[in-house]
Formats: C-alpha cells, structure tokens, sequence
C-alpha cells in the first residue's frame, strides 16, 4: 500500500524530481494511502491537519460551515486531484477553515502534515508547488462563490442537475431535496419550490428514487 | 519618483536580494508610481494587467462584479499592503476576475506584467513571493464571503444599533465594544472587527463617546 502511495506521489507531484535523497526519504515515510466511507469526515478545519493528499478514488467535497451548521459547498475533487487546503496548518498565509468530506467510498493517498512542512521550509520547490495548488483552490472556490453571489437560482439549480447528470452518466439525480439544498448552501423549501417549477415547465420528473431530468433541451436553456 | 519606487520595492519585496542583477535591472527599468483618484477604476478584470502593485498612499477596494452590474466588495488595501490579483493575468493558476478601485486619492508602485513576468520565469523565489501573496488575498476573500454567506452577525450588529438608536433618539449609540459585546451575547473582539467593517463601509464612525451612525440607509440595508 505504502509503495503504491509513493509511486502516485512521483507521478503527481512535479516537485518529487527537486527533492534531495534526505527530503525524499522523509516523504516517503510518511506517505499512507487511507480509506474513507462514503459521508465520513476526512478534515475539520482548525481541529485538524492531515497533510497533503492525492484522490485514488471516490470523490471528495469541500465545504465551509457556518456556526448554525450551515454548509457552502465550495468544489469537489476526483481522482488525481491534489488537496492542499487539508495542510492548510502547515501554510502560514491560510487563515480561514475548510472541512472535507469523503462524497463515495475513497481512497486517498496523504502526506502527513509535519514531514510536509519540514521539506517545505528546507525547498522552495515544493513550498511553490503548494501554494500554487493554494491558488487553484482559490479560482475554484471564486467560481462557486460568484454562482451563490450573482447567479438567480433557477440557474443553480439547473447548473447543479446538469453536473451531476454528467458526473454520474445518468437521467436520474439520486438525491433528496435535503442533500440537495445541503450542496447549494440553501434551504430544502428553496429547493422544493423550485423543482416544483421544473416539473410545472416539463424539465424534470420528481419521484421517491430522485429527480429525473425529461428534458435535455429545456434544462440546457437555462445554464 | 522612479528611484521612490524602486527604493518602495527593495523595502517590500523580500525576494529582492534573491535577484540577479539582470533580473533587478529589468524590474527597476519598468516601476512606476502612479496616482489615482479617488472613484478611479484601477484594474477590470481580464481586460487589463496593470502589474504588482504596492500602495503607497490612500486605498484600494477589490470587488467582484457580476454581469448584472452587482459588486461585492472582497477587500481593501492600505498603505504598505501588496496587490498581486492585479498581476493575475501573469499567474496560470488564477482563472477569476476581480476589480479594483481607489477609494481615496491614492499613490501606487506598480511594477509592470510583463517584466513582472519574465522574473517570476527566471527566478523561484519570485514566482514562491507572488503565490503567497495569492493565498494572503485568498484568506482575505473568504473571510467577506463568510461574512456574506452567513450573514449573521453583521445583520445582528446592524439590529443592534438600529434598536439603540430608536430606543435613544440619538444617531450616537453611547456604548463602549466591551458593553455592545455583554448586550449582544459575543467578544468584544468580534464587534471591534465588525465595527471596523462597518467603518470601511461607510457606515459608522467611531469616537471616545461611541458608535455614530453616519449613513443610516446603508445601515437599514443590513436589517
């Protein structure tokens, strides 16, 4: 297992190449590839630190979490993606906090936080390299803040049913109204009302197993 | 007022001793120091690519500006403070769009894109200086966007003072933060830093003797 997590690391981290024999080897005994179940918590903000961590599998969801519970998905990460807001203790010019949730069954592989930040203060190389993953988190968090901020929400709401049509190949969004409003950062009634709407314009069907996009055509309309 | 700028920019940039001399010579020959007034737009967006900017005097605001005309301010800067979002056109991982204003009558280093550029290409410790700043900015945004998508205790001040001031008559509320704090059930911290957002948003002033409200529909606007 170890093994494989060090090879995932040489293949995605553009950084591994720069590293002295020393640095290398600190890494690597450090790397462990970790499973987690479907909605399990992997990272909590300020309460915890896991590393730096590459997707093998499954999916995982950022979010940030008001103190009345509640949540603003900011973007996902599938397999290959790299998380870097999970050593976010590590990086001293990150001062807010994310949490990050395991969305399927996944795998994932993680550089532990301390051997981390101790090669990242003995190379410049690879301190670079995380803050420039900082700053793509940054452009993708940007995009879901100006769909929140800007975009009516019939708009988001079909956005969000045409991506998930695309992430999972099929008609049927398996979700309720519940996780869905929970995705958007809105509330359930919102939610409702406007699916309402989809079916009273023949976009969507509602049943018990989820929402069922009917029409392609009309929903692209609106993105 | 070059040789002002340059002798701004070796105080500023900690990578400046890293620099070739190729490498300084380039910057040096594009600083300038500009003046805006103030309402002056500054950067749009993707339709320009001003540079790295440090703010000698007065201040910026950076918003975010929907298609609808909408604008959400993410921060300001003052004196001292480095704008690198102006730059971004120069860095692959910001795919985003912010503007940026002077608030005031205000003075401004600025270092060209392009020879801006060329130096981050040539020279790691550059291109490390200019991602950080990135990740400063981005912690910055996500404390307005929490502020704006929980929107709980900016609204919850703003009934504070709005019952305060009824109750007295008075556009002063005569309270100290510790005691706005003990009413309101919260740390006096968050209400100075509240209070100061309410400041640079024009709303308030604050004086020995209290709270004044200087813009009372702004503050209605928060209710």
């Amino acid at each position: 297992m170890a093994n494989e997590g060090i090879e995932r690391c040489r293949k995605s981290f553009p950084f591994w190449e720069k590293l002295t024999n020393e640095e290398r080897e600190l890494l690597e005994r450090n790397v462990s590839v970790v499973k987690y179940s479907k909605g399990e918590n992997i990272h909590s903000g300020g309460t915890s630190c896991k590393g730096i961590m590459i997707i093998k599998s499954g999916s995982l969801r950022t979010y940030l979490l008001s103190e009345g519970g509640r949540e603003v998905t900011l973007y996902r990460l599938y397999n290959g993606d790299v998380c870097v807001l999970s050593a976010s203790c590590v990086l001293d010019y990150i001062t807010f906090d994310v949490f990050v949730d395991a969305e399927e069954d996944s795998e994932v592989v993680i550089i532990g936080a301390s051997a981390f930040q101790a090669v990242m203060n003995s190379n410049i190389y690879v301190e670079c390299y995380a803050y420039k993953m900082i700053a793509e988190s940054f452009s993708n968090v940007m995009w879901a803040v100006q769909q929140i901020l800007f975009m009516s929400f019939d708009r988001r709401l079909a956005n969000f049913l045409y991506e998930e049509m695309k992430k999972t190949g099929s008609d049927t969004v398996s979700l309720t109204h519940e996780q869905v409003a929970k995705y958007m950062g809105s509330a359930r009634e919102v939610v409702t009302r406007m699916l309402k709407y989809f079916v009273n314009e023949g976009i969507v069907e509602l049943s018990r197993g989820g929402i069922k996009i009917i029409d392609m055509h009309k929903l692209k309309r609106l993105l």
